[in-house]
């Protein structure tokens, strides 16, 4: 079976970049409510592609919010392993829209890239997945193992339906293990292994003062500025020389860590000139005690995103804010709970915050941390698989970014979570000119299509 | 003469809204580069207006940035007083745009008011002087002064052309004094002469970190969060506690203020109870050991307006900013010079900006304070004006915005300054639902043609 299946990933490339390259095209933003109608054309796509390479009782699903696309296969046999396949057809926004080199949602090829919003993350590493599975299909008409697939539509915004979906359908998903296909490789010949991911905590913080916009030369000086106000309490959260967050039991649960993980963690493949060279920094910088390699894996951090009110555009406009807001993201690690630092966050900015103004923090999205046992057979046998595709074993880390999802399978259905990705550190994810580097693409269904060979040894 | 052109001015008030109105649906936003068309169709509409009522050498004249309407009516015989009338047909932006109710630039009136950018400050006020020079010259022919008018374009961005026009200009623009019809009444039975106006030192602040906006998760805590950076730098300008702003030097110029004046600010109008009533706030605040009428008067201010920058749109985006913007506006009282101000603030940050970022600080826009002697002829003419159509003496007070175009005036003219204005406190200035008071408007009018008579005297 493997081999006909390598033989026609091979002789399909053009089919592959073009069928992603489609998908590509929708703009299935999960932040901007105005874009639900393209969440539904990608799903549909999805569901359609799905079909065709002959999974079987594929459905577009309703959640409570942006709709699942799931089918399977499940004729493996007795006792043979089920791999679930997880992916997300969601988009982060594209602004800034003039930073882009070409239109975010018009695919283009440059060198050996797709350039478009979400071609690393996730749409360009699902579909390497989901082509392993046509490459099967078409050839032998079956998989070596049971699969079953769900490509989601809310990643993005650390999705309000999906954990219940999950919990809600946990005959229908159950596996020995989920493979979660969004993640970066440390370089295009270097396969990396995430045993950990971080948490989130997102926050929107809201300072109100005066009913209106006011004149800040009728009223300046009598009345509070929210932004100064909004400023002084931000400034508060994390010291200035340290980097410290000074919210008070904000790392209590986080668990100890060994000095051999430090030591294997700090021998990886970050480090400053690589932080300097993937982002443009003049110098790294974050918490005083750690290093590059620690700050971003097992360290959890307080970002500004932005802070929107007042006056925003081009020129002046002298003006007291009736409102300044800040977006606020706490990335967590094992064990904080993004709902205790939430909670503790607001209590912080209470204390400090003045009676002439109105305070309002709300949480937009938790996302708590994992930890896997790295020494499983599922996710050994993905070292193997992309060490014979991509030349070197996996270097294994604990990866910065979140995904909600793990957290979520691990609850509802107990299983091993192998996160094993194709992207590269410089697919700008989340940033203009996100792209794909094509040789992962053709090599990551190669990878997969042995991984699914392993998994039935 | 006086008695025909009130009853011309009564006579005539559907049509002098009528007029307003017209004007009003120009949307001359001088600070957005794309609104210059209608920068130039109001200065058109404004110079043939003033041919309309039979002024002279009426001129829509180039500066270096936006035009000015000039125009002069000079018979009043030898050693007759020359008066030149100022006002500015540019108007401030009027987002947030879903706040208003009816559209900025469709003039509507509700009640006693109609609701438009611009209507009060300052096409509705400026309109209001000729109006009472139409009123003579349809009457009469003749006026009881000289009368010279200058209504200019860039006011509402601290016109870089205005002030060369001025000092270019003299000869076209001496006179006894300026009348600046740019400013509040205290409430619609009570006029109000400003003696003294505040400065103003714009300011934009950019911190630059990394090259691209990045994924808060993959490289969160490994590199410098420039809003982080600015929240810090922000937090540092201005004293939690007594409001102070902390910049070295800061205070050292300020004029010290007698007792008599101080006792003269803290009996007018402006209170606590006032400041709630007028803004929404819960209740004032602002520099310790001064009160709210102190404050908005005598004191300088430090203002955030707006920090652009990262993500600024609905729902949630987890970034880590490339570049985070701050606006930031400085009231100066005198003697303090915007110049000066502007290059202790950008010392006090760099000093405090770590090595991590870029730090770009811009100057935008210098106002100088100015501080008249209230007891010339000028001055004390319009009290008594005013006093005959209102009921009232004027009240004297310091103004808290800034007028750039007094300074340029006194430097090159040395005229007496006269600030007597005809807006309300609630006219929602530079704030969603600007208005403007329709008696004032009338009432107003009448103001002005009694002021011409009484210069004459």
């Amino acid at each position: 079976m493997l081999d006909p299946a390598l033989d026609y990933t091979r002789a399909h490339r053009e089919d592959a970049l073009a069928d992603l390259c489609e998908l590509l095209r929708i703009p299935s933003i999960s932040t901007q409510p105005d874009y639900a109608p393209y969440i539904a054309q990608a799903a549909d796509w999805v569901a359609a592609y799905c079909r065709r390479i002959g999974l079987e009782n594929v459905a577009v699903m309703p959640t409570t919010h942006y709709p699942v696309v799931v089918g399977d296969w499940l004729h493996a046999g007795e006792g043979a392993f089920t791999l679930l396949i997880y992916g997300h057809y969601d988009v982060q926004p594209p602004d800034p829209l003039h930073l882009w080199t070409s239109p975010p949602f018009e695919p283009t090829v440059r060198g050996e890239h797709v350039f478009a919003r979400g071609a690393s993350d996730d749409k360009g590493q699902f579909m390497a997945a989901l082509k392993a599975v046509e490459a099967y299909l078409r050839t032998s008409s079956r998989l070596p193992v049971n699969v079953k697939v769900i490509i989601e539509g809310e990643e993005e915004i650390a999705g309000p339906g999906i954990p219940g979906f999950i919990r809600a359908n946990t005959d229908r998903l159950a596996a020995d293990a989920v493979l979660i296909c969004d993640n970066p490789m440390l370089a295009p010949d270097q396969p990396l292994i995430l045993y950990a991911v971080r948490g989130n905590c997102y926050v929107e913080v809201s300072v109100s003062g005066p009913a209106t916009d006011l004149h800040s030369g009728t009223y300046g000086g009598g009345v509070e500025n929210p932004f100064n106000v909004l400023v002084r309490l931000l400034a508060q959260v994390q010291d200035a020389e340290t980097r410290r967050i000074n919210i008070p039991g904000f790392y209590d649960s986080i668990r100890p860590i060994d000095l051999v993980e430090r030591a294997r963690i700090n021998s990886g493949i970050v480090s400053d000139a690589v932080l300097r060279a993937a982002t443009g920094v003049p110098q790294p910088a974050g918490e005083a005690g750690f290093t590059s390699a620690e700050r971003v894996a097992i360290r959890p951090t307080f970002e500004i995103c932005g802070m929107p009110g007042g006056y925003m555009e081009a020129g002046r406009k002298s003006v007291i804010p009736a409102v300044a807001q800040a977006k606020v993201s706490f990335r967590l690690v094992p064990d904080q709970d993004p709902v205790d630092i939430a909670a503790r966050f607001e209590a912080f900015l209470r204390a400090q915050c003045p009676p002439t103004v109105t305070l309002s923090v709300t949480s937009s999205g938790f996302s708590w941390p994992v930890l896997m046992d790295p020494q499983t057979k599922a996710i050994q046998a993905a070292d193997q698989a992309f060490e014979r595709v991509f030349g070197r074993p996996a270097v294994y880390m604990r990866g910065g970014g979140s995904l909600p999802i793990a957290h979520d399978f691990r609850q509802a259905l107990g299983v091993d979570i192998v996160m094993a990705g194709l992207g590269l550190l410089d697919d700008n994810l989340h940033a203009p000119d996100e792209k794909f580097f094509l040789p992962n693409y053709y090599n990551g269904i190669e990878a997969i299509i042995r991984y699914l060979a392993l998994l039935a040894e």
